[in-house]
């Protein structure tokens, strides 16, 4: 498997960071993430954006033009020929001269088998339990996933596939996935705030709004209680029903008509993309 | 330079991770530092204990026992021969299977020349900013520091020398060190909740109870407002007066004498603790 570090592209075993690293020092960079399939890169123009965007508000210069990455990326799916899978970037704070100080930033790529979630969520939803927390700079990809990780343990223990934040009763995200309830009246409702701006989330927005009232909102547990269906969305998952959130049974307990009618309806788009945007490879002179 | 990683002595510029470490990945690590000076780890049984108690909390264990660790540590301070330094002991979450899991923790130890703050600190005092914000799991010295480093080019543009976090007005701490006030009755407060248990922090709060009174405490910006004097305290900055904070000016806008009073006391500390604690280098075979 072949990796990129800085432009250099080496055999994954070879990807090493020193450890001045501000990742390792500080914990200090930032990453995205796209799906790859039979060699086309889904919507990678908008997760380049928000790559960029989460750079630029964490302070870190991006190496590489935009042409350039996607010139590595199809190079790393030309060169590794995985079938489904994803390619992750991320941006350190670089070789800090004294721990604290950024440096000139690092970029990481690399490529990784993915699988999709199987049938049977997909059939029976799954049970997320929730957790008082905000995620610092939200609207920014960090790579600080402090909290996610340390209540791997606890979503373990309560047989949960996920985590909800919410702060104070106010619901936003879960570490690596964006939140949306159906009400009764088929709106299809979304946390507005102290979310990142999922790229799956927004296109699950757009469809909802084609097809039935779609807004970001302030969304309470209460309003989650009440919700006739929920369901989680991520890059990775596309989309996912949930049918209990802590103690509470969502709904009729089964996943629902609207949620199932719009991962329909998201792999029909993804089709799209690829029918549309599938890039030549001579384009990019392999 | 030599540094250690995993409990082999490397030259510094070979001390390296896979980026798959979740250091790297996620963010995810606790560390500790601790002072050298003239051959001797100023209270490291304290720094120890936190480093274990840190990494208790963040549910990784460390590879190696305490005697170890001391003996790791003398062996650097013998082999790369600084006079005032520092040695920072970093625990990561280790290669990640699958850039989420944590794996089996990557421990790194390094040594760096260290430098006291001047004079000039010390007989003017220090201009903060505040901001809001509270750490995530702030009793665990994790590496997470994406706030303090995004805001650092705030502290800049305020001609300040630290920001202090506050959480709807109720203080904690900065980024790298605690914060104490003295009232006009010459009680010494340090904030009790949401704050790193500093071991310089834990020495000041000693030390006033001996000659002043002491207290750990809720503080409001608005008690720190009308306080008489007010400092900082970290590893390697000891103690440094606060004389302005936002557009407030402290006290007299001088240092004030209970300040410089504890800072004597705590190097007498230091020296103390190196007549008593010196480790005898044959005890380690050298």
């Amino acid at each position: 498997m072949h990796a990129v570090v800085n432009n250099d592209s080496v055999p994954v075993s070879k990807a090493l960071l020193h450890v001045s690293d501000l990742a390792v020092q500080r914990g200090y960079g930032v990453f995205d993430f796209f799906k790859i399939q039979d060699g086309h890169a889904y919507f990678i123009n908008e997760y380049l954006d928000r790559f960029y965007r989460s750079a630029g508000i964490m302070r870190l210069p991006v190496p590489l033009e935009r042409d350039k990455i996607i010139q590595i990326v199809y190079r790393l799916i030309e060169k590794n020929a995985l079938k489904e899978s994803g390619i992750k970037m991320v941006l350190t704070g670089g070789y800090s001269p004294d721990g604290y100080q950024p440096g000139e930033p690092n970029l990481i790529m690399t490529h990784h088998p993915l699988s999709l979630p199987g049938e049977e969520q997909l059939r029976n939803g799954v049970k997320i339990i929730t957790y008082d927390y905000v995620r610092e700079i939200p609207e920014a990809k960090t790579i600080n996933y402090t909290m996610g990780i340390w209540l791997s343990q606890d979503i373990k223990n309560a047989g949960a596939a996920d985590v909800l934040y919410h702060k104070n009763g106010v619901v936003s995200e879960f570490p690596r996935c964006n939140f949306f309830i159906v009400r009764s009246d088929d709106t299809v409702v979304t946390p507005k705030q102290n979310v990142l701006h999922g790229i799956t989330r927004k296109h699950v927005l757009e469809l909802a709004n084609r097809n039935y009232k779609a807004e970001e909102n302030t969304l309470s547990l209460a309003d989650v209680y009440e919700a006739r269906e929920a369901f989680l969305t991520s890059t990775t998952k596309r989309i996912v029903p949930i049918t209990q959130i802590d103690d509470k049974v969502i709904g009729n307990g089964k996943p629902g008509h609207v949620t199932h009618d719009l991962l329909e309806k998201l792999i029909l788009l993804e089709n799209e993309d690829q029918a549309k945007n599938g890039y030549p490879k001579k384009f990019y002179g392999f």
